[in-house]
């Protein structure tokens, strides 16, 4: 019987390399996985602690409002408040199932069947894949070294001229490189998506997980508070900002994030909301409330410190590792690296890593993943696993780069 | 800025009449609301015991593979076993967000922008709008008391002949008439949807709350099982089953459903999954492996069986009601009813509803919200409340309708 077209969703590298690991550490084999996308450790305590009170008690956990309820619509805008002092209102909060029920709100909110939707490549694939099953022309922006592997609305332009664009996908930290946007460079695209009518969406999903006492990394705040200052005045904000509950506060399986929604797309994200998804997991916004305490702050910022730690011992060794291109890692827990010059008799990343992988144990993801035009000679690094973890994995990486 | 056309989803009349329960409330007003569809009371507590124990000991709650955890797939297949005597291998089974996240994953693998997809009116209005959304033509046939407010092949017949369909979407207890399809009459829209190579979807979340004990009540199993008979033999299924956690085990807000996806979809679902969902929500899939101890059955059950109290009551005090066409109420945990001869001097079921509510402190879901051309003079009422509700709803109903 017939599939969808819109079906055909490329497979992954890493999910063949995710079951060649659990077959190699199921013959006992000792493998250090930098492929995750997500800190180990899981949530702060409060958050476990407040959600077995609420399952001690029994509560009845009905179907919230789909934008989510209001406790929690009110701590995320107090949250910009601590991290920005940004004034945020609540009702601009739509609580969603993991920063995947943001994208695929917003995206239905704002892009009609055929429309052109701009994204950076080398990114993160769901975007693409999102926007492609929802019949949205995905145009793929290449972003290398030279403009910090970002758009530039220089190249924006030279999209624009093939088609008008109805929206503009940016992360910042990004993922797999990492790479931030600086106050200017944002100031840029969101003034070229003003001006052109283009719908901004920004994930911001890695704030948070920046390196402020790197000099070389821009400020996260100015990333953020776009939408009061660059988009601000008088102007009604118009772009989506996407963020969540997974990275920061080390929460990914309980599918939490939010959007901040322009008043534009707020009537039609909350009845979409009500359609598509009824509500986020209740029992998961109830709990979370207790991410903004102190004492979960201060939980999650020792698990950055220790990024930062490890990002700076892995930053210390590419000298060592002697790899070639690497993207400016300003924020997240990925390095995202062109061996194109240590690939030896391997044609591409993508063989490279599987033979480290069977060689040393250790596993990374290709970069064709990310890019598929031209992440054939990449690879991305996840600190996530830890410090002992990533020493491990660069005295491996650099035995078997001397064995070639 | 452009909002997309496909977000014009239209209100719910339901969302005003909430909204004025909450109004009247807090002005002290004693509100008896029959609108809920979900039960109250909540998931069964060797479910809430599971996940209270899984947070006491800080679980690390990371992503799990996008199609659920196997534990749960596995007592999933057990779950048909012990209802259906029906062999469903865990392989098929695809954890969800939720049925919602089921529909929405089903409908993303079978139908591709422009496909017709057919379905009942009356009917569940998000089925309508998540495929209006990702750019479907939904399909309306008028299902009515001569067919049982089901669809029937001769009616496919009929909506064929403009044009060929590419699915058809059936639920069975029905939301809001809640009439079962019987066996026979499945087994026909299964065997005219394969002669057709239409996708047939099987919305079964309201398995469970049957009422077998009624004799005009149509078999639950021969619903449930025709994957395995009525599509079965040499045939591969075509079909996908739609269920969940939310109404049987009253488990609304955990957003935990499911799929039983044929083998021509598997593929696609899962890689959709992986991108537009990434997994449904861990703490709960955890959790969930309980919903199927026999205590959890037991919980369930009795529950069921209250409704069932509820359920005689009410259809002994129809006479009183006196209202016309009633749909047959054979499961969950609705009445869909024509008010038609009962409107008086108000112009339609909406109106009379918002009189009744103001007047007598009872709320009703006006049929227009499931039936946007013939549901004017519907209303559905839900048991969900229980009995004494229901009882004192009664009461007031047709003092109500005696003043008029």
């Amino acid at each position: 019987m017939h599939v969808s077209q819109r079906s055909a969703v490329p497979a992954f590298e890493v999910m063949r390399i995710l079951d060649r690991i659990a077959e190699l550490r199921g013959q006992g084999r000792d493998v250090v996985s930098l492929c995750a996308g997500e800190p180990s450790g899981g949530a702060p305590a409060a958050v476990h602690a407040r959600a077995q009170q609420i399952h001690a008690d029994r509560a009845d956990l009905g179907y919230t409002p789909a934008l989510g309820v209001h406790p929690l619509r009110e701590a995320i805008a107090g949250h910009y408040r601590r991290w920005y002092d940004l004034e945020v209102d609540p009702g601009q909060v739509a609580i969603t199932t993991g920063s995947s029920g943001a994208f695929l709100l917003s995206f239905l909110a704002a892009f009609d069947v055929g429309d052109r939707v701009a994204l950076a490549r080398p990114g993160y694939p769901a975007y693409r894949n999102i926007l492609g099953a929802l019949g949205c022309e995905v145009v793929e922006i290449d972003c290398g070294p030279a403009e910090r592997f970002q758009p530039t609305p220089a190249a924006l332009d030279a999209v624009q001229a093939d088609g008008p664009l109805a929206g503009l996908v940016i992360a910042s930290p990004a993922n797999p490189t990492g790479t931030m946007v600086s106050r200017s460079e944002l100031t840029a695209l969101s003034d070229w998506c003003r001006t052109h009518g283009v719908r901004l969406v920004s994930d911001e999903i890695y704030h948070g997980i920046t390196y402020p006492d790197d000099p070389s990394v821009p400020d996260a705040r100015g990333v953020c508070a776009w939408q009061a200052e660059a988009d601000g005045g008088d102007a009604e904000p118009s772009a989506v900002v996407v963020s969540s509950f997974s990275k920061y506060w080390g929460m990914t399986g309980w599918r939490l994030g939010w959007a901040l929604v322009p008043g534009d797309l707020r009537g039609a994200v909350d009845a979409l909301a009500g359609n598509v998804a009824l509500c986020p997991p209740a029992p998961a916004q109830a709990a979370s409330v207790a991410a903004f305490s102190e004492e979960s702050y201060a939980e999650a910022d020792a698990r950055v410190a220790e990024f930062a730690a490890t990002r700076a011992l892995l930053l210390d060794q590419l000298d060592r590792l002697g790899w070639g291109t690497v993207a400016p890692a300003d924020g997240a827990f990925y390095l995202y690296a062109d061996l194109a010059d240590k690939l030896g008799d391997y044609p591409d990343a993508a063989a490279w890593a599987a033979a480290l992988l069977e060689g040393e144990g250790v596993a990374l993801v290709p970069g064709i993943d990310f890019d598929g035009a031209h992440g054939g000679t990449y690879v991305r690094l996840s600190l996530a696993a830890g410090r002992d973890a990533v020493a491990e994995a660069i005295e491996r990486i650099v035995r078997f780069q001397t064995r070639q």
